[in-house]
């Protein structure tokens, strides 16, 4: 319990998420307001797009034109995605904020089937990525193990082959000097409870004590926000999550739409244990709303219908 | 972490709480099949009638007809509330396991406005049901403190007024010689969080360290399961829960609607942690997408739209 951060970073991915999976259409300036909004939140980063195949996923054809309507803060950062060289070339030609990562399936078997690489044909892919990005100057700071915590297809993953990807990705930062700010684990496919959270980010912690590790939690199956309590508790001080649990569909029959942790519930979570987030709660309540009526239908996050304690502690202060 | 127990029991109020809410019509038959399908997955203790006034509570004018109808298992108990005399003679009329409790609300202004009566006119009521019950030979073996985490007219609850609260009803118990099985702290209003639990449950527990405590968490603001393993972690072995989280419900705008922690995500949560249930779980998700047909809409519960992981684990032994 000693271990738990006074403050924690969130990396909001409801924008990128969201609208990659639903039906739509939403318009342009929908995306845009919800982005500009989620930015007065006190959000330091929102994922704000997705540069990937329209036919593969049209709800983000018009990745380019949000990119480039959004009215800038400048302290926030405005990421994105893409998975391939071509992605790339179209998300640098916008004015979003371009931050490489690398990326290592635990599962190799996922990787097979998701990428047709194993993990050295991976390897040599991000070498390729990694040499583009040194030559147009681009900074790669995230690194990430997929499927950290289990898998459809290879089952549950140890923690001694959760390390031993930590140490590939760490051996590839070191080759090309990559100023790493975080490894996250992410739980891809939902598999973790409180318990493997522990064992993984405990083996890891174990051999890289000064290594920052964060988490990419799905509530795929209701343990999401105790297994960022377990994470909270073994001092993880960085966690993605999705505004409204935006990506997430509580409707039957959408098993594919997991969803991340919803933003709003981890940050009252974390306020309410007195840890700070830097985050306006009540502003951030609003967004998750909009994220509704934006996509007309309800959307997992819980707060956001019950509203946060701050009315009754207004009450009682006054 | 050591103090988290090898067993955990879990006393199921899915029908009662979720058939009083829905707009219905429900039948008689359907609740019924609900409840049986309950029995067969291990749970020892089904909620299956609330005597209330159907004025009130439309959804349970059936309460009589669905009590005579269920086949009954012998190492199940079919439970059942009441609110007042008019209630408990109603039940008793009926084959069901006829429970009594004391209760009482951490806050007063809750009480008040829910019952009109202040602590020592509960505490008036209390003996006069005792008697009752006595007179009867009911039993009397639960007790619930209500509002024990926060109140939406009190605000945060101390842990000094638990501890206050739990003495008064344990002097009680003692005065009427009940044999308590447990005293529950209840989270009627969603107010509690991790640090909640471990502070109030600890205060507790300092004062009566052999005394058996139960968990009764809503899901309100998204942290009741993060809340259920804060008490498991404070080694509590005894949690109400609701099947598919019927009571809630994912629609925007039921605010009132706010549901127990699930029980098939606590029991796939718990089980993945090594801690035991004595329930099918397969068979549990079965009875949570019975209860989504019978009502007809989607209900809040994770594990029965995502699956378990028990397909990926047969796989994997072949």
């Amino acid at each position: 319990m000693a271990d738990r951060p006074k403050r924690v970073e969130i990396h909001e991915e409801g924008p990128r998420e969201g609208f990659q999976i639903e039906p739509g259409p939403i318009s342009t300036a929908a995306k845009v307001e919800f982005i500009e909004a989620l930015a007065e939140t006190g959000l330091r980063e929102v994922q704000s797009a997705s540069f990937v195949d329209p036919r593969r996923v049209p709800g983000w054809a018009d990745a380019d034109e949000v990119a480039r309507a959004i009215r800038r803060r400048p302290d926030v950062r405005y990421t994105c995605i893409w998975l391939n060289q071509r992605g790339l070339e179209r998300a640098v030609a916008t004015p979003l904020d371009i931050v490489g990562s690398i990326q290592l399936s635990a599962s190799e078997t996922f990787s097979l089937r998701n990428t047709n690489r194993d993990t050295s044909q991976t390897l040599a892919e991000q070498r390729k990525t990694l040499d583009f990005c040194k030559a147009r100057g681009i900074a790669v700071t995230d690194a990430i193990v997929m499927t950290a915590f289990g898998c459809n297809y290879e089952g549950f993953i140890s923690s001694e082959r959760v390390r031993e990807c930590v140490g590939v990705l760490l051996d590839l930062a070191a080759e090309y000097e990559l100023q790493l700010s975080c490894v996250r684990l992410a739980d891809t496919m939902g598999w973790a409870n409180p318990t493997t959270v522990e064992r993984i980010v405990g083996t890891v912690r174990e051999r890289w004590p000064d290594l920052r590790l964060g988490l990419h939690l799905h509530d795929t199956r209701g343990t999401g926000m105790a297994n960022a309590l377990a994470g909270l508790q073994m001092g993880i001080d960085y966690f993605d999550s999705s505004c409204a649990g935006l990506g997430g569909c509580p409707f039957a029959g959408h098993q594919s739409a997991a969803g991340n942790i919803c933003t709003e519930d981890l940050v009252y979570m974390c306020e309410e244990m007195g840890i700070e987030t830097g985050i306006d709660l009540e502003r951030l309540i609003e967004c998750a709303r909009m994220a509704e009526r934006i996509v007309g239908h309800p959307l997992p996050g819980k707060l956001m219908h019950a509203g946060s304690l701050q009315p009754y502690r207004a009450r009682n202060d006054s």
